[in-house]
């Protein structure tokens, strides 16, 4: 796991310390031994003989976290009170609320928001349903909704363990696009229940975002709902990282010099993200992609492919390779892993052309090293924070929602995906542009406006 | 309908008049010569010659509404520009928003949030399932659960008109107990999706108030729901409007100085909110009730009674009283209606006992004229805010839920509504008792406090 202290790992000790001698000095001092790092200490209370100080401090596991509460309390004099954990704190109540738009003071107020005034705006709706997109919620309102399958890389943790995620989630559709998201948690699995039950709820929606269902039940419930409903129904994992995937990969052959429709490119993995990266890929003009799977490398005539394989052998890997991910490298411009922990080494990567371009965004752990992929690739990214070029999905979601609800569009078309990726690269201007800067931070102003825009004109037409 | 203007019929107008002579004045005599009132009038912009005035009035109708706006056209002078309805201005957009609690104002924030900070938080949850209540807005969270079949007085008009309704109860929800309410308008009206739907999104939220279904689905689908989900499942239309009517009469026979073990009460109305009423009130003591619905007074062995009015009639007009409702009125000393405009006279309520009590609460028009009714009654309710004592459904549902989301409680029980009843009965102190004044305002800041200390005791066995 994460090998740097990490504020997603951050205590905040309440303890107590000598006034006088060297204890609050020593402090620091100890926490640093133990491999962690001080980013606050705030004395809260001082008397003659004693100082109550908060110690704030990263670590980078949970077990290394206590690690640093023991090295504290080993500092002579020092006594250990309450621990919190800064992340545990935030999440405490839930990290979104509901709040009311009008001010309800007097009866007044109340005639006109409930009954009977509201029984107008009910019968305006029922003559023109289109209303309800000016009348109601509906209008910027979308669903966050998964069955707690696939959730982040903890797999299948179920609809409550799940519901810390759809918050967030729905917080960064809050924060960067102005959009009321509302989580839903599933409890089921089954796909003719996952379609239903979104069908069902969909009247008070604009939009529904899937999130964290295992691949290749997503498909499936993707597609079905696509066809049943009037509005637009986009899965997160799969075309969020899709756009990001190949914004970067735009500026990144622009970095190296080369075309997307003459690079070679391999990929690893073939689930819910592999599968709309490929697709996008292909529909940006992409001519020579090769996917491997934990299997090996997906050719036709595969023994046992899946119907979805079945079209990955079709539309890829032309010249009928049958070796394995390694071999496959020799001689590749471009590497995309959506799969799994160290799969390749530097090594590998070295069999690579001139200007390799290595996205390794399997998280927390990525498919190579990315310093030893540094060492012979041009350009790398990963999905970790800590290194440049985070191929981060909040990058793409939130304008491309806001994008699809300006625009009341029904539906999500590959175009529109292709003019939000478009977007996305366009915001890295040519005299920014360099290796270790190939897609924008998501606090960049622009982003999220660029993404919205470009989605809304795609839907518009236009 | 209303014969009274009212703000919920309110128009703004925004006009031109000539700066000098009477026309301003005579904007006023206008809409008041056509039966409105002017509750406002701003002078917006002013020139040597003209001024632009918002004009905004209360009329008693749509139709009304447009009169008024003729009336002051036709004064001299005068030219009309935008008229806007104020109940349209206030739902646009929709009443209420998603809105964040935390701040995400870099990558550190973001880290814990989202991933992968949040991680630790799911797995603690998959861990303690409990935790969700403590780490997730599950803790304070209720879905608003509607199919759109009996929306107020309009009846089935679908999911998406029954919209404006739900966020109204939900930012109402907000208001007077600081809940996240979450609408839910479900595309179905059959009984086995609405139930299974309920039960598929119930993760993510700690209780289920179910609002305007018709009866007699409603009562399976409730049925079944609190048999199926461990959170609290609460048929507002029902249970609301029962605690309300058992705390008002509750002080009503106060007032005439009767006991509820003692009284005869007649009830006309056997769908949903008449079930529920009469079901509290022999719960909670009551023990000569005759029911009639539009059939007449039901008594066992009535031709093609359903399940429902079965049991009505098993536990009701234990004299086996066959006749109508009129007759049934004789020596009665409580009329509950719960059912539709007009069914009594003045004459009809002069066959009861002397101190008779009459809730006449079809809405807007009640069962018997409030005015009439006075004439014989000692103590006159109704469901609308232009009279005396009005039984609001208000009074009870956000306080209902905050005492159930306080003490998380799976359930809720007979002994909980009989609690709110009786708390909300309470509000009203001996000093201040009297005909006019049998239960408080929906703005008292009592109210909804006192529910929800009642529920939690209740919920938690005290």
């Amino acid at each position: 796991m994460a090998t740097v202290p990490s504020v997603s790992y951050s205590i905040t000790v309440r303890l107590e310390a000598p006034a006088r001698g060297h204890a609050v000095s020593q402090l620091t001092q100890a926490v640093e031994h133990a491999g962690g790092v001080v980013t606050a200490l705030d004395v809260t209370a001082s008397g003659h003989e004693r100082l109550r100080i908060d110690v704030t401090c990263a670590a980078t596991s949970s077990v290394h976290a206590q690690e640093l509460v023991q090295a504290l309390a080993s500092v002579e004099g020092v006594t250990i009170g309450k621990v919190s954990d800064r992340t545990f704190l935030l999440h405490l109540g839930g990290k979104i609320e509901m709040q009311t738009k009008v001010p309800i003071r007097n009866r007044d107020d109340l005639s006109m928001i409930y009954t009977p005034g509201v029984a107008r705006v009910c019968l305006a709706i029922v003559e023109n349903p289109d209303d309800a997109r000016r009348l109601t919620i509906k209008r910027n309102a979308i669903a966050v909704v998964t069955d707690g399958s696939a959730v982040l890389g903890l797999g299948n943790v179920g609809p409550k363990a799940a519901l810390p995620v759809m918050e967030g989630k729905a917080a960064l559709f809050k924060r960067f696009a102005g959009i009321d998201a509302w989580p839903i948690c599933l409890d089921t699995q089954d796909v003719d229940e996952i379609v239903r039950a979104v069908q069902l709820i969909a009247p008070g929606f604009a939009g529904v975002n899937l999130e964290d269902i295992s691949a290749p039940r997503c498909f499936e419930v993707e597609r079905r709902l696509r066809g049943l409903l009037d509005i637009p129904v986009f899965h997160d994992d799969q075309h969020g990282t899709a756009i990001v995937v190949l914004a970067a990969l735009r500026n990144a052959l622009k970095v190296v010099d080369k075309k997307l429709e003459d690079v070679r490119i391999v990929m690893s993995g073939a689930g819910a993200a592999g599968t709309a990266v490929l697709q996008l890929l292909l529909a940006a003009g992409a001519r020579d992609v090769v996917v491997a799977d934990v299997d090996g490398v997906i050719y036709r005539g595969r023994p046992g492919l899946s119907e979805q394989l079945r079209w990955v052998a079709e539309h890829t890997n032309t010249a009928g390779y049958r070796g394995d991910l390694r071999g496959a490298l020799d001689g590749a411009d471009v590497f995309i892993g959506v799969s799994a922990p160290n799969v390749l080494t530097g090594a590998d990567v070295a069999r690579m052309n001139d200007g390799a371009v290595v996205f390794a965004l399997a998280n927390p752990e990525p498919e190579v090293d990315p310093a030893e992929a540094s060492e012979h690739a041009e350009v790398v990214a990963t999905g970790r924070s800590d290194y440049p070029n985070q191929i981060n999905n909040v990058l793409a979601f939130p304008g491309v929602f806001r994008g699809l609800l300006d625009a009341q569009s029904q539906e999500v078309t590959t175009p529109m995906l292709l003019a939000a990726a478009r977007a996305l690269a366009g915001v890295v201007g040519d005299e920014e542009l360099n290796a270790n800067y190939i897609i924008p931070s998501v606090f960049h102003p622009d982003v999220h406006t660029a993404v919205a825009h470009a989605v809304r004109e795609a839907a518009l037409g236009r």
